[in-house]
């Protein structure tokens, strides 16, 4: 069979393209014809599921995190298109909080984002994609835009410096004098999982603060920062919108500052791997994810993928970690068999742990049970 | 496709019959067509397996358990063969000892399982079948023979009364005179799933003494009154055999007393329900059991199903509560697909409670897959 397997990562234990292979694996052993594809929804593991093929490279630049420390951090390279692939975590990830004060939001910066945009125009990009999920920083992408020229200035007139969360309150105008204008000449796409706007219950500060360390008394206080400035520089000339929300308003500044399109992650991947040809020419879809429930029915990969295997019928199950939910909404949607990779009495803490192994086996019955009365074609 | 489905009991969850059930309910679901075989291996449950057709009936008689408490007991019963089936666990099983010193083997007494023998014989029994796994004494069978009427002499030639474990000690003859007869015109065919001999280090005592209450400081002593009875009476005039271990020496007893014929459980409970022709008919053979392991290799239900089938090139899975072994060992043994039904952290007590909600699930995913690209015939 040409079986297609586009598992998404699996939090805390496997990448997409570490449980691809692991199914690939297996499934080649049993005579299949495996086609593996990265996939991602914007957030972790957005790179590894753009590059990765042969002439494709990884580029080094210096910059700095959201905490100010020098850091060295990688970007996708793609030299026949001048196509630049980066993620905002890898500079303003939520991997370098620690919950302290220096870490707190207020007092962090998305600057290393901008930064590694500046190391993909230093290489000539004429396309940059950049991955907005997984930030750890709130500043209304105030850093990002100062990395790339961007100024503001305060109540007085003066230059705001040391940009970061806190700041937000000071800013009164901006000047894009100073910007560098090599970005007015490229494509710049900004791909996230979510598609939350800057303000509001469900914005940037409220409903993503506490993840990154905001506590519940600052929440109201941090959202006016941040309304002052939607107020005073980004919504001057320019109306919301759903997207603007993601990392911590990097979303919005990208696309206000730098004309940057905001596209949901997943198509977009999907998109750029050409995944729904490869699906159609598939006979089995092998998807799979951490955590399999009623929100991976709005919205996240598998369903995604599901989806477009629905379209042409072409079977699909799916490998969990976990899974809560409704077999036959499942089926609806596309997923034909969901299947736990957990097979023995264990704690949360080790199946993380065995996962690649617990993958393994499922992969291993599943082939099994497809070969018992299956002709290979 | 023809489903013949025999899962042996998951001990502590579920039996024989109720895993069966929810496995066959799940392949209809799915057109196939089910036939399910209640199966065991001498032990629990093989009763349930040898009984339960449209004709056969369940009777009960009062009896004494392991601990001389009246109780009443069910026996199987087949009017067309005059066939009674019974299990020694059901007057002198485990179940019944609570570890203190009432209950210890050397203060019990297989004498009720001679009671539901005589149950059997007032019923006008032809054939009687008695399984004798999940037995909870140690006593040699006396018990057992003195309910059918053997006496039993000590040194002085009194009578040894109020027969039990520590009594073994004090018997030097013993006479049928006032045996009940009418056992000698009646088929016995005591089955069992240990073949162990009475004495030595895998015998009655030391092998399965300990489950049964003896301490380790007390088995050498018990050793010598069951080494003193069996010189004594039981290999006075017969050779020791394989299987007179069983059951706490009624192997030997139903063995040298009264002519039974010891029989491996899984072997004469196949021929009873005709499975190796029923497993040749199948174009599928769904097993199980509760811990599937490197012992399942040597001699336990699953793999004696799977034998058979590999006799005849039926494919075969197995559900199972838990597997530790080699996979290639259980396709070598006939098993293609192994799938424990975990599928969720969890504990070992709530994996016990969950059984068949895990079952039915392992079920659904299974036929689920098996569908995925197979035709039903």
């Amino acid at each position: 069979m040409k079986v297609l397997v586009a598992i998404d990562s699996m939090k805390g234990s496997l990448t997409s393209r570490q449980a691809n292979e692991i199914v690939q694996k297996v499934f080649e052993k049993y005579g299949h014809k495996v086609s593996p594809i990265a996939i991602a929804d914007g957030g972790e593991g957005t790179l590894d599921a753009l590059i990765g093929n042969s002439e494709e490279k990884l580029i080094k630049g210096t910059i700095h995190n959201l905490k100010n420390e020098k850091i060295s951090a990688v970007l996708g390279w793609k030299e026949e298109s001048k196509t630049a692939i980066l993620e905002s975590a890898a500079a303003s990830g939520i991997q370098f909080i620690d919950f302290t004060n220096h870490t707190h939001p207020k007092n962090t910066s998305s600057y290393g984002t901008g930064e590694l945009i500046r190391v993909a125009l230093d290489l000539g990009a004429k396309r940059i994609i950049v991955g907005l999920g997984g930030t750890g920083t709130v500043d209304g992408g105030i850093g990002l835009a100062a990395a790339l020229g961007v100024d503001f200035f305060d109540e007085a007139g003066q230059k705001v410096q040391h940009l970061s969360g806190k700041k937000l309150r000071e800013i009164q105008s901006y000047s894009l004098e100073n910007m560098d204008t090599r970005i007015l000449d490229t494509e710049l796409i900004a791909v996230s999982d979510v598609n939350n706007f800057l303000l509001g219950e469900t914005g940037s500060v409220k409903m993503f603060g506490r993840q990154k360390g905001i506590s519940v008394d600052e929440l109201e206080e941090y959202e006016e920062w941040m309304k002052h400035y939607a107020a005073a520089v980004l919504y001057q000339k320019f109306s919301p919108e759903k997207g603007d929300g993601a990392a911590g308003g990097i979303g919005a500044a990208l696309r206000i500052f730098f004309n940057a399109k905001l596209c949901p992650g997943f198509k977009f991947i999907a998109k750029e791997t050409d995944l729904e040809r490869k699906i159609s020419e598939a006979d089995l879809v092998i998807t799979g994810e951490g955590k399999m429930d009623n929100q991976s029915l709005h919205g996240k990969v598998p369903v995604g993928i599901s989806f477009l295997a629905k379209k042409y019928q072409i079977p699909t199950i799916a490998f969990v970690g976990s899974f809560e939910g409704k077999t036959e909404e499942f089926i609806e949607a596309g997923i034909q068999v969901v299947i736990p990779i957990v097979d023995t009495i264990t704690t949360f803490p080790k199946a993380l742990k065995q996962a690649s192994n617990n993958l393994e086996r499922a992969a291993q019955r599943t082939a099994q049970l497809l070969s018992l009365f299956t002709t290979h074609k």
